[in-house]
């Protein structure tokens, strides 16, 4: 199947129309740091950015940032966190196989990395939301994300470390209108509407610049020092995800539309080599809030996880690992205890007296929901739950009446909309890239001239996933990619 | 870290010390069909082997060759199967995301291509082995891989089409021997003891060779017509399947050592695309004969297939999705009806008057596993099994004596060896290549003199897996991989 060319072109087959000391490509979060940070050190920079405007996916995110080991927000909200502890729980949580390298450098310097948003104009309110969901409807700073669910609360001294931007629910924009601002002040100059396609590439196969489009023309930068490609990842590539990532086709995208793979492309037409191309996100539009005060099941009728865990971590159990569909069930007493803006505009749709009318509504085998509940309850009245260990704060014994929620249904009343699966996310594999993000070919060695943050590269993350990490090592490995690209070798004769 | 370099090295920058037509990398069943069919079109074949001697982890394997649609043994044995059958099973077997194009030429190429076996002198007893189990131990040609059933035998008419060599358990000796024999006759030369390290490239970017080393020397040799890569996959590779298949890590290789993924490096390093690197092969050593007459859990007592499957298909479902430990469950009446050669060596260990006491002695939280052992005795009396659809003759209602058996015991009393894990496997992912193995770039288009079959490519896999299918489909498209390079065009000068 024909498809638009990737391939690297050489630097003497083209002319160059553009030139600066380093070419960012991608205007997202991971490419705001990396041209603030290069931008900063000196260097002439520009930033490409297919859209026509910045911010990328991450505007439209939660604007979550994994942080902590003592930051000023978690003091101030009375906890005393180390980078050890951070260290510990992330190894877990974002694992089997989390990279320990860069996960190290990441809790060590997460404090300082705090205080660069601060810097950077960033508001976080030194307040903690305290109930399970995925994002506060308040504007507090501070949020549990799992730290405190078992077995992580065994792994590591208990602190939340989500961090947020000062807004009720949505986030991402607020930070990243910072973030661009801070890399116009610093000197980065962004060319819009304009998508790289292919990698320069000199007789001594440095990386020399990028050939783009912009509508109908091509255009071609020459970059001295280096390209950072931030490009972010590639979930709306369906033909990517299905080689690579088929666990997300026909879920919903996490995505502004242009996480196409075409930064993971180019790179590894070049000899590239990748990481954890199959690790993902994914979310399930499941209520927290509910689920914590009744349970999860899935199409068999069986719960398999403690529903109190980082809402992504129950997410991806279902979708990954469970038969569906899924089921939310409380009972009018649970439900009754919910705050109407934690329920995200969700109605629970299947009512019933009994849990053996539900079972039957609900369509799954005889017996399996009644099981499912009976055992439930047998131990929730010892505040036990020698299955799946949820905090015996969420546990008693459910009592009719019964409901159901289908999480397809999603929140505030969107009914099935999107792909109608009630789950949807983005992809963490990408390029191999160092802790300084410079791109690894397939013999270990990095490529001269190219660098790569963000989604388009395999970062902190091995299998698992926890909100704030993607924007968190995003910004963290940016701005190490921002810094060596600036301080790269000039190219001979540039 | 430093790896030794697999860089693309100048073919002006060598000196050649041997030429041939089609050159082949790695003598194993891929490998040794490519050589026969290149050798049989008239090309000068030489075929590269790092071990002493060929077969590769093919001669040490089960034998199993998934093939169907008619073939003269199936006839034979009653079976009335067509291509179409064949396809959609391992569409729905293989998948999701099984590859349509592949699996199509594979299903409709069956039966000549048994022939092809048969008329290289490979033996086939017309006769089936009508149990359960991973290999017979009979030197019956045919048997069961799951197609009989749920939910396969509701896609497909069901049909066995595991054809195997005539010999009880391990056949992959038996069919090396002949294909290796078939590949010199045609005048296939090998050269042994000699690993191929990197691909040799023209300045038209066209592959024309390797460098190799054998021993200390290094050896470089020319193919003017193109290269085959049938190195076999990365499963002894630790740092591969770190990057790519983390499931693997901390189980047993399915391999003879030298799967070591330098083939698909090779290719990488100049720019190859690859497809599902995350699919593998697993296998768990729980007995299918006792685990359908009882059943097998997980280390929450809980059951989570019908246990009459193919192996492989409730050995994935286990390592893959599960909680671990894993037990086969079984009461005296079952284990009594099972042949001892049918045991595999393997003896319960964990024995219990109640299944309260068996539940206690593994360690099962309190309750679970007398309520699995409840809910299917109560349908089993009925002939059912509403949960997982286990065929109703294995279902009946279990009685104590029980008895508990650790697949990590391993099979033939061989205790906890190797990994101790119970589970090995292999892996599926790699290279993106046509039905004509020539190995795609990122932009989709073949790269001129560089094919790819077995284990080295991504083949008819999507997630899942059958016995029989990484042979067949190595030998089909390694089949197809040595007509296309022997056909390809000259390189100029050539």
């Amino acid at each position: 199947m024909a498809k638009p060319s990737v391939e690297p072109v050489g630097a003497a087959e083209v002319e160059f129309d553009h030139e600066c000391d380093v070419l960012v490509v991608g205007f997202g979060a991971a490419g705001a740091a990396a041209a603030y940070e290069a931008a900063a050190a000196g260097a002439d920079v520009l930033v490409l950015e297919r859209s026509s405007g910045p911010g990328g996916t991450s505007a439209q995110s939660g604007g979550e940032l994994y942080l902590g080991g003592g930051t000023r927000v978690q003091k101030a909200c009375g906890f005393d966190d180390t980078p050890d502890d951070m260290f510990a729980f992330l190894t877990a949580a974002l694992g089997p196989h989390a990279d320990a390298e860069k996960l190290r450098l990441y809790c060590d310097g997460s404090v300082e990395h705090f205080e660069w948003f601060r810097a950077r104009g960033v508001p976080f309110k030194e307040s903690l939301f305290d109930a399970p969901g995925w994002m506060p409807y308040t504007d507090d700073g501070l949020m549990w994300l799992g730290e405190n669910a078992w077995p992580y609360n065994e792994i590591a001294r208990p602190a939340p470390r989500g961090h947020r931007p000062e807004t009720p629910m949505f986030a991402g924009g607020i930070l990243m209108d910072k973030l661009i601002a801070a890399a116009a002040e610093a000197g980065a100059v962004a060319h819009q509407d304009t998508s790289a396609t292919n990698l320069v590439v000199d007789g001594a196969g440095r990386v020399a610049g990028v050939v783009a489009r912009r509508f109908a023309d091509r255009v071609v930068y020459r970059a001295r020092r280096g390209v950072v490609l931030t490009s972010g990842g590639f979930v709306d590539n369906e033909e990517m995800l299905a080689d690579h990532a088929p666990v997300l086709l026909g879920h919903d995208k996490v995505s502004d539309g242009t996480s196409d793979g075409s930064g993971i492309r180019m790179a590894t037409a070049l000899g590239a080599a990748t990481r954890r191309m199959a690790s993902v996100e994914i979310a399930l539009t499941a209520n927290p809030a509910v689920i914590c005060r009744g349970m999860l099941v899935d199409g068999l009728g069986r719960r398999f996880i403690n529903e109190d865990v980082y809402p992504g971590l129950f997410s991806h159990r279902a979708v990954q690992h469970q038969p569906g569909p899924y089921w939310a069930i409380i009972d009018e007493a649970g439900h009754d205890e919910i705050d109407e803006a934690d329920m995200w505009g969700v109605r629970p749709k299947h009512a019933a007296e009994t849990v053996a009318e539900l079972e039957g509504s609900l369509g799954l085998p005889p017996g399996s929901l009644e099981a499912t509940v009976e055992t439930y309850n047998r131990f929730a009245e010892r505040g036990e739950d020698p299955y799946f260990h949820k905090d015996p704060r969420w546990l008693r014994p459910l009592k009719g009446p019964f409901a159901a929620i289908d999480p397809a249904d999603g929140f505030f009343g969107a009914g099935r909309h999107g792909a109608g699966t009630g789950a949807g996310g983005f992809t963490l594999g990408g390029l191999d890239t160092t802790v300084d993000g410079e791109v690894r070919n397939n013999s270990g060695e990095p490529i001269p001239g190219l660098y790569a943050a963000g989604r388009t590269a395999s970062g902190i993350h091995g299998e698992g996933y926890i909100s704030g990490t993607s924007l968190g090592d995003g910004t963290f490995f940016g701005r190490r990619a921002g810094r060596a690209a600036a301080s790269g070798n000039r190219e001979a004769g540039g």
